[in-house]
């Protein structure tokens, strides 16, 4: 896949977010957009975090499907109704009290399914070693 | 694995949680205990509902893990610091506006880890038409 | 779902699979095929012993995939281009030399995939105490 | 991590291969170790084809799980009894008739497990259109 198949932008993304959860807090936000799949932020929050002093697997668990999500309208336009099908997590590390980086890149695109593999990481550490990796697959309404 | 081997009641277990995330709302609770696993329900929230009118994939990822946790609870007492390594779901239908109930049962529990399966569906409905099905591994600290 | 859902018996199973791998040596076989889902076994045999004198990883995939094939066909014919879409296996326990025995049973099963649970477990023990417990997700061809 | 944590060359791991299953023929082989993870690569064999034409699944399991063996092996040496304890692979795409090919690299090696992703692909492919995608995760003994 390359870039040319991106159909829509960071601001786009943001606005088709904001607009599918009205009446939510607005919890991350889409950074960067290119062919190499897109990065996402979680802005840290106190609320987030479980015993132990780390961030919460559902957290964690939410980014990661929001990200493979977004990575996936990002190359077929804003579908709201496309749904997970599957989610498996590692946990690899727990990340300590940071904003948490998410980077969703496309495995697959096909006309029924996506399938995304997504790494987390914390801000201020590298990509290269994540505290969680992903792999999502998404249904594609026909 | 038998009942003599669960060491947690449901009143223990929902005190439990109430202490381990003491600044979080009171999501889900404990139904029943026992031989077979536990029993877990998140009462009907409709800031839970995503695109589509469903419950969204975190609200649900959220619930199995925690069912997953307080059953491997159940049987080694209240290890706080026992935290999620693998958790793979499948979404099998879309629940509706509904509570939603889970059932987690271990598989195999070790002295490292526990392994359970969580059975998640909407009150009203049977469990044996599932509306996810997810494998949960928690490590436990020696 | 319920017993009249069966279409194939576990002659005809059998039968299919022989004839779905012409070349190939028979290595396991369908036992009983029910409402419940479908038993299958794996004779021992000391090639798939791996160091440490247990059954390999591929041998405990291979037959939780092919549970899983044979569930789904049990119920929708024999479709022969049906192909795995995921799986997903945790290995609880290491099988000693005996027969290895598989459950698959359908969670869903809808026109586009199916998605079955299955457990393994070694003759002679309980199926309440498997080896490996497995997710399979079938993509089934329109 | 970088390249001087491998402990074991190309060789090394070849012939702890051969020597850790004696009696059985040599499906693949490793053909290159580095900083970034090993390559190995299974030859094509007719007798691997499933209905549809295409490798059978257990193929692409086996190889999964063996390229995430020596992965690991490859930074703590030749520990035999290291056992998958868990393994989820999506497949992506339906593999021609030609030589498969793995890399596994390791997102977390931790002195009790090892979790690596695995990326396969078809020979004369391009590894960014890989057929199957893999995490796995190895017990290491103490």
């Amino acid at each position: 896949m390359n870039e040319a198949d991106v159909v829509m932008t960071v601001q786009e993304l943001n606005e088709f977010l904001a607009g599918a959860f009205p009446g939510a807090p607005r919890l991350y936000a889409v950074e960067d957009v290119g062919a190499d799949g897109i990065r996402m932020r979680l802005p840290y929050d106190s609320a987030q975090i479980r015993p132990g002093g780390t961030l919460s697997g559902p957290t964690m668990m939410g980014l990661a499907d929001g990200a493979a999500w977004l990575a996936t309208l990002s190359r077929i336009g804003p579908v709201a109704l496309a749904v997970t099908s599957h989610l498996s997590i590692d946990f690899l590390a727990k990340p300590g009290p940071a904003d948490l980086l998410a980077h969703a890149k496309l495995l697959r695109l096909g006309r029924r399914r996506s399938v995304s593999e997504v790494r987390l990481w914390s801000d201020g550490t590298s990509i290269d070693d994540p505290v969680a990796f992903a792999t999502v697959t998404y249904a594609i309404p026909s």
